[in-house]
């Protein structure tokens, strides 16, 4: 009965879209201007075309509503929290929807006793921690992207940051979550309490899945009290950036653990100084920058300072807070610094701390290679680098690929991994069986399937050739 | 052609044991005496009768080989640390064999640079650490049978201990895992990185398994340097528990994180007391035991022990090593001092630490209730209680089992969960629903499925109503 010539797909998007609107008045929307932020995401991918609505959730029933429908009609949902990601994974295009739990941004309980907070997925970091200092307590995944980026994010891509070595991965930071299923059913998964051991650990796998497996619709944080005592900076230049990562590794192999420890090469340096007016590289080819907290602050700044210089570095020692200030902006403007370069495409590696000046070695022979510039920062205390291509224009160039591409081996080679902290998302799903293997990678797809088994949850991401390719999203 | 009268199981079962001698010379033992201890392990449960053979593997091709041969077979495979475990999940039954890492116990490697150790699954904790701290590392997990528990058992059980609140769990200190799946097939999952975001985290998930999704063969643990500086310890005696409880949260909600805060009730005092020749009940009904250390000991001593002190407790602070142990000895002998009371049946819920209180009058009431006796320490900075049923004889009396499963009931209701530490193995299978609901349970059986689609790894164990459902494993 159905004319021949209407497009079946087409049908089945205003079919849906029907459905969402007439179950969620107000929560959904289809302007074209609203939707076409929501093709990309702060990994320079832009995807083929608008979804088709962007349902704006404001509750747990809106999520498992949305699900329903979706569902129903056999339509890919694509997550969303503020859209700051760097590998492309909440990138949405034609015949999907986004499901947005940006506004779900409530803090339902903070209770200091049992150092927990029960949020929303939608709030910012930066604002979560401005409420919960208040009661002297602190949420420690510190993703560079903090003041932007939603915990429910943060929680979706296992973020890192700074802080790592000393405060752990945003998984040591989860105690328990409410998740959506892809069919509308609402799970609690992990446990209120430090421990727990009831069947299979499902918090710690949907941590990091990057909206594959369910929708996060609730968290309960782990907190920390905030960490009271003096804080100290060690600046230090150094001749090369292989003796600033020597002098990292010597730091962590004395048993000393910086809350932060960061390393920034001639590249960097070259940035950051023409982009604030100094010359850095007057000073060094590197940068190391370490930075030491709690109780014991004053005597690890002391030895950090003596094994940094022992290693060859110019190093200066402050508990200044303006001048740590200082030191840290220099870290903190490398991103905007080398953005002024053009396009970025911003790798992610990391690699056994003992390797990473063989890490810095193999960027800086790349570029010769391929006649491209690597400026790269690194988190020294984890070894997790980002070498990061600038170019021209919107297409990341075929040479980039490739120098990339050899980056991801390097890193695998010497036994690290492909993403540190960004996650693979659509940008390398290509190398991810290189790392996992093809009998874990099949282990990891049939899990995907367990949950998602319509393969609705963000297709086309994490997993290379997958059923539904995800190639359509790409520009 | 086969005889009638023959049994097919039989034969299966002595195919299966020809063809393990004959592939795995010198690995396999069949002999009754040494068969008769793998029924059980230290959970009281016992077997209906010994397994078919013990693999002693070697080497990671002897685990594989015997999966191979097992699976091949279509029969059961239990893998086994140094049978510890206190919950049923290593004990093994007729049709089964036992696959034993126990002597794989190499250290493969040590990195002080890189703060990991590679080691084989059978390396006892306490040992290991031995070995570690003559490079000044530590690995964390300390669970109270550290002197006789393996590594890979305490992987997989995601074992706990007295210090999880300061240190966290053994999952916070795994970083990548070899395991063997069902078919033989070797995998690599985890990153050697503190960072590494690649997929989804099989590590985590393999962490508390139990045994029942493959056996862990290699384990790359994360470290930590020895803790320096001075320890200190606070003794205090308190006129109840629910008083003692209180304190313990206070410390917590002051925003101090011991290393060590252990609760023990008037019931375990009168225990450890008669054990031990002292009249503890003389001095109060509940003691708490609190340990700091780390740069800032000293300070966090004299706070912790004027809290404990406001909070009504009768305190002494010692920073004498000889001191400090008499203290600890007292908690140390507890489960000694209470297994003299008879058989043991040790439960192990863990609570939100503001409703620790609520849990120690519940199990008092209990005791009431149900004419048993419960003696009940805490590990009182995770909430994690072990009320510790006493009876005569080897049968869990009906009475025991109805408290129990009030006490995991009440435990729940509070918003805390089933087991802490010890994990589920036979003795929680029943109420594992309860906690989880059906549709996360569903996901958790389908995801065992995919690991091992043939059910042949730890069969009827940890998940209840399994297809093969384990009872033929219970006395």
């Amino acid at each position: 009965m159905t004319p021949r010539t209407q497009d079946p797909a087409a049908t089945e998007a205003s079919t849906v879209v029907s459905a969402l609107l007439a179950t969620l008045p107000g929560r959904v929307r289809t302007a074209a201007a609203v939707l076409e932020p929501y093709r990309r995401d702060r990994s320079g991918r832009v995807s083929g075309g608008p979804p088709l609505a962007v349902v704006e959730a404001l509750s747990v029933a809106d999520v498992q509503e949305a699900c329903r429908i979706a569902s129903a009609h056999g339509v890919p949902i694509v997550t969303r929290g503020a859209g700051t990601g760097l590998a492309g994974g909440g990138i949405a295009g034609p015949d999907e929807i986004v499901l947005s739990t940006r506004a779900m941004d409530r803090v339902l309980r903070v209770s200091p006793q049992n150092r927990l907070a029960v949020v929303e997925p939608g709030i910012l970091n930066a604002e979560l921690n401005d409420r919960l200092a208040e009661h002297g307590l602190w949420w420690a995944p510190d993703p560079a992207s903090r003041e932007i980026s939603t915990v429910g994010g943060n929680i979706a891509t296992n973020a890192g940051g700074l802080l790592c070595a000393k405060y752990g991965v945003t998984r040591e930071s989860v105690l328990s979550l409410k998740v959506v299923l892809a069919d509308g059913r609402l799970i609690q998964v992990g446990h209120d309490t430090v421990k727990g051991v009831t069947g299979l650990d499902l918090c710690a796998l949907m941590i990091g899945s990057e909206g594959t497996l369910g929708v996060i619709v609730e968290c309960t944080l782990r907190l920390r009290p905030l960490v009271s005592g003096p804080i100290a900076t060690i600046g230090a230049f150094f001749p090369s950036v292989e003796r600033a990562a020597a002098a990292a590794g010597d730091v962590v192999a004395a048993g000393w653990t910086p809350a932060v420890m960061e390393l920034m090469d001639r590249r960097t340096l070259e940035c950051v100084g023409r982009y604030t007016g100094q010359d850095l590289l007057a000073r060094g080819d590197a940068l190391l920058l370490v930075q030491v907290d709690g109780a014991g602050a004053l005597t690890e700044a002391d030895a950090v300072h003596d094994l940094v210089v022992a290693a060859g570095g110019a190093a200066e020692l402050t508990t200044d807070a303006a001048e740590s200030s200082r030191w840290m902006d220099l870290r903190r403007q490398a991103f905007p610094a080398i953005e002024s370069l053009g396009t970025l495409l911003v790798e992610d590696v990391a690699v056994p701390l003992d390797r990473m000046s063989d890490m810095f070695a193999h960027v800086r022979r790349l570029e010769g290679r391929y006649g491209v510039i690597i400026p790269t920062a690194c988190h020294a205390g984890d070894g997790n680098l980002h070498p990061t291509f600038a170019f021209q224009g919107e297409e990341v160039p075929a040479e980039v690929w490739q120098a990339a591409g050899e980056v991801f081996e390097h890193a695998l080679a010497l036994g690290g991994t492909l993403s540190g902290e960004h996650g693979i998302g659509l940008l390398k799903r290509r190398w991810l069986g290189d790392e996992l293997g093809e009998d874990q990678l099949d282990l990891q797809r049939q899990i995907k399937a367990v949950f998602d088994p319509a393969g609705l949850l963000n297709p086309g991401k994490v997993f290379p050739d997958d059923d539904r390719s995800g190639e359509h999203a790409l520009s």
